[in-house]
């Protein structure tokens, strides 16, 4: 085996907590070396220590300036995913950064030049490529099972909407909620999106309508395969997390159910009832957290392609920027378009 | 029981043949009065006398200067369907007119005008209604099992596509197929359709495209009620008719999915195989087709509204011209703009 | 096409009822000439004569003299069943017989010896053998798609007990209930029943207990050819009636689920809800009865072998008195031990 | 939180190994504090230490003498499994023991009396009753949604026998494999097994039968409060591993399918293909084995009743005693004659 990747990771909130837990669990591969958080307890930093972590700071430099570490998780706040990531790549880190890189497209340009010009590698958070199921569809889709892709189907719907602080702040939905489903839409259709129809509405709380926001969304998109998408999304799904992916090809289609706690049914004289799907996506994409991270230290140990650049992250920026444009100004919207713009 | 309804009807092709054949067997309540077809054969009429119809004609007119006959289904072909439903009104018989009424917004206004002057019924043969699935959806919606309707999903894919010389003068995907579908989404949204938005594209067959149509679309549809909802449509599914529907709501979700021959799985060293869907709408709505000719019967003798008017075959013509429009001048398209120019 | 075959059915109850209602709509080969019920009322008889039976009696002798009437179908009460089917083979007419033939062995046999020296066809009524689902199994093994059987599993529960009065002269759970499952297994395994142990238990209503039967069973099958099977019955599924079929073999499993009445799901904050089962035999079996009556009239119309025999039948109601012996003597019986007895 | 549980583990094999990467990875309650294996390799004391291990040694009874140790978990082979109960007994540890404790009843109950003597806890590895498909049926049972319970059907079917070497020390399929399934049953009935008969067959390897055991089994179970139920195995499911439970009572039934690998369908002109089931026990009961142990941990830690206890061990062994009775003598067999016997 290859000596252990030595990591850092910059940001402890909620998804760091789990990056770590992960690389402390399952990874073996890998080594927590490092991290910092500007908000840094005390209880993280024993927590830490005691998972081997040799450098606890506060100060995200102290991992840049450290030889070891060869890798930077970047798990702090949206705002300075951009920072992080130029600051790392400059270190001569590699980097697997959450999404989005950032909010804007020409801070998220400069980072992904800074990360070319470095020459390090660069994976993107978009977990759900490495789900089982999706994942499961792409392997018929590549294995020519399916034939021509012509439909993509995906629904992507929340258990319940988030604070309306946050949507003021995390650029909508469609940079928020549905940058993940553009993922998913691109990763089956194996091709770009090329045009975007959003049909938007604000049917769960006039709250978020007031901030701008639509809450309740199809989104139409054509693909430059010729293959044409739709993606549906709401903020809350009464029944919970709602994660259903359908793609279908002059051969036929592969499609995916949600997953459940359990496989029971109830049979009563009233009804047979079964489970509803697992709550939120800590639990339905609880593997896929794992193996996002067993990917990207494969490509870094192993020097192979990571799974999601850069580039993925910002193509999907651009399908979320037009769906935006597209609901302002109730028209399809090309993605050239928005490219031109930025 | 009420005495027993005399039908005459016109045209003993595929769906006439249905209607006559499902009347026979399970319409203790109506009575086949008399059968015309201009194509007339001396089977037909043999099997007609045999199954009791005292008139048996080339000519329709035959049959609407008949007294006894109180009611007419029209199944001729579609460019007959308004002269004869206006002929029948004027001769004072109810009539179930096979979908579509005719192909010109003009020829349909001036059927419903004669319609509403009789005074007499007239219902149009959007079976689908009474589909076992799709009618339970209806009856959760109507029941607030799922609260407010939300999102409407429409799957409606075709095994195989018809002739191209049918496509040249059925009006084309949205006319001949997707019309159903926006008759179901108005069904299930207890709403109109206020805009629509259609990306088509041709994927299943070229010839398809020179006949200045396309195979393959996704319309998202906004109704007046606030919900919105997405049908997509494809003239060819590998594995058979794919005919699913999903009512998104405040509350939660309705959703049906395929019928299948037997429900047997096979489990191997291979793999676990289920049975494709049931192979056309014969099969699939076959008890459908009962269903909605016991409807009209009923609406006729107990003198209760039909379940779907004249104005749902004229809405649904809106909306298929509306996504025509749509894919040609690729913007979305208000029904009211349809209206206007029609 | 041969000839339509004239028909004669003795009893008018349900069953009788429904085969004729399924000849009259479903069976153009076949032509209902007569019927004879001891109980015969105005209303049958005006409904049989609408349907084209030209004798319509009180005295099934009139059916039997009749020469037009080719094939006698026998749905008077059980305890009539023998002697009709003798007569009906002393007067040299094919015969299709509800089950049981009768619950003496020896009149059983008496009315086989008749069929056979007379030379013409009996069917009996084990419908189930014709369902879609439990046919496609069979399709499975006959292709050797699972191998060699090993293992074969039948639920089968009835949503309601009979009336108490009923039980008493059925022959009790095993003869007039499981009887079907016996029929059924016999059928997938492809192979005679050679020892049967039955457990049974009383749980459902104590009135069941105190008239000398069991409303619970469970009973362990071996067959000739090595493989083993389970059987298990309920007086009352709360749920409704559940019709399930399992069979493992060598190279896989092919199993049947219930029917149900539509496909939706139900999703809502509380649980996602699915239809109960088709409600009872009539609506589970309402083709099956269809597709009996087709196989046994081609039998006689084109001098092939019946799918259900008297033989069948007999076996049958061997299994079944062998689960009676083995619930009061409480150990295995053989199935050479019950025809030793008879 | 209180004090974490200072573990030592007997056996560092197949199972010994798992429970040790649980406790390092999910359950930080607990210590791995000792490890001994009678054939301990360098790489085996290397793991160990890495995990926090500080007595790694070739002889148990280090471990049995350190007072640190609160609890032992053993998992040697199960010849000794007996001897380190009673050992760990007397030096006042609490026990959690692999299933079974010996496959000599004078041995376990020799062990359940030391384990008794001592005060300790002792907790056996049925694992299954953790699953969360059988744990959930469990919570419907005692919530009384079901009702009282009348049936239980229990599948257990092994994807490939085990090695013919195993087959003739294991105590054959009722004490190696079926056990299992008599927990269950016991477990989900709420009661105990009165009475077994098993009908054993050799199907999947004529020398499985050579060594004197069956590879396929149907086994009818009596309970005390008068339920009944069927357990069926085989050796060899070509599909995979086959563990399904459904419990029916006078309100209902809970019924669990198996766990697949995803929920992805292909469907394509040939028919529509779903998963397998998850390949084997370590798949499929990877949580339960966590759970088990989580449950053990609290039990101790909480001075708790253990959730399956020395009896239930006992329990299950007279069942499996039982049932190869009653395959040898072909008749059922009460577990009162086992227990007088034994």
């Amino acid at each position: 085996m290859a000596d252990r990747l030595k990591i850092g990771i910059i940001g402890a909130g909620r998804i760091g907590k789990i990056h770590i837990d992960n690389i402390a669990r399952f990874i073996p591969q890998a080594q927590l070396t490092g991290l910092a958080d500007i908000m840094l307890t005390a209880e993280q930093e024993a927590w830490a220590k005691g998972l081997g972590a040799r450098i606890v700071s506060k100060d995200p430099a102290d991992l840049l300036k450290e030889p070891e570490i060869k890798a930077i998780i970047v798990c702090s706040s949206t705002d300075t995913h951009a920072d992080f990531t130029v600051a790392a790549a400059q270190a001569g880190k590699h980097i697997f950064c959450e999404k989005p890189i950032d909010l804007s497209v020409a801070k998220v340009k400069a980072a992904l030049d800074a990360v070319k010009k470095a020459g390090v590698k660069l994976q993107i958070g978009f977990n759900r490529r490495f789900d089982h199921n999706f994942a499961r569809i792409r392997e018929y889709t590549r294995a020519g099972e399916i034939g021509d892709v012509q439909l993509i189907k995906i629904t992507s719907r929340d258990p319940a909407p988030p604070p309306i602080a946050y949507v003021k702040v995390s650029g909508g939905i469609f940079m928020d909620m549905m940058i993940h489903d553009f993922d998913m839409a691109r990763f089956q259709a194996g091709s770009e999106i090329t045009e975007v129809y959003a049909a938007g509405a604000v049917l769960v709380d006039p709250e978020i309508g007031k901030a701008g926001d639509v809450d309740t969304a199809i989104v139409t998109l054509k693909f430059a395969n010729g293959a044409i998408g739709v993606i549906d999304n709401s903020r809350k799904a009464a029944y919970g997390y709602d994660q259903r992916v359908e793609v279908f090809g002059s051969k036929g289609a592969a499609s995916a159910e949600n997953d459940l706690p359990n496989t029971v049914k109830l049979s009563t004289e009233k009804s047979v009832v079964a489970e509803k799907p697992l709550y939120f996506f800590l639990e339905r994409y609880k593997q896929a957290f794992v193996d996002e991270m067993i990917s990207f230290i494969d490509s870094v140990q192993n020097n192979k392609p990571v799974a999601v650049t850069g580039e993925d992250g910002l193509a999907n920026m651009y399908a979320a920027l037009a769906a935006l444009k597209s609901v302002k100004e109730k028209r399809p919207i090309f993605i050239e378009e928005i490219k031109g713009q930025n």
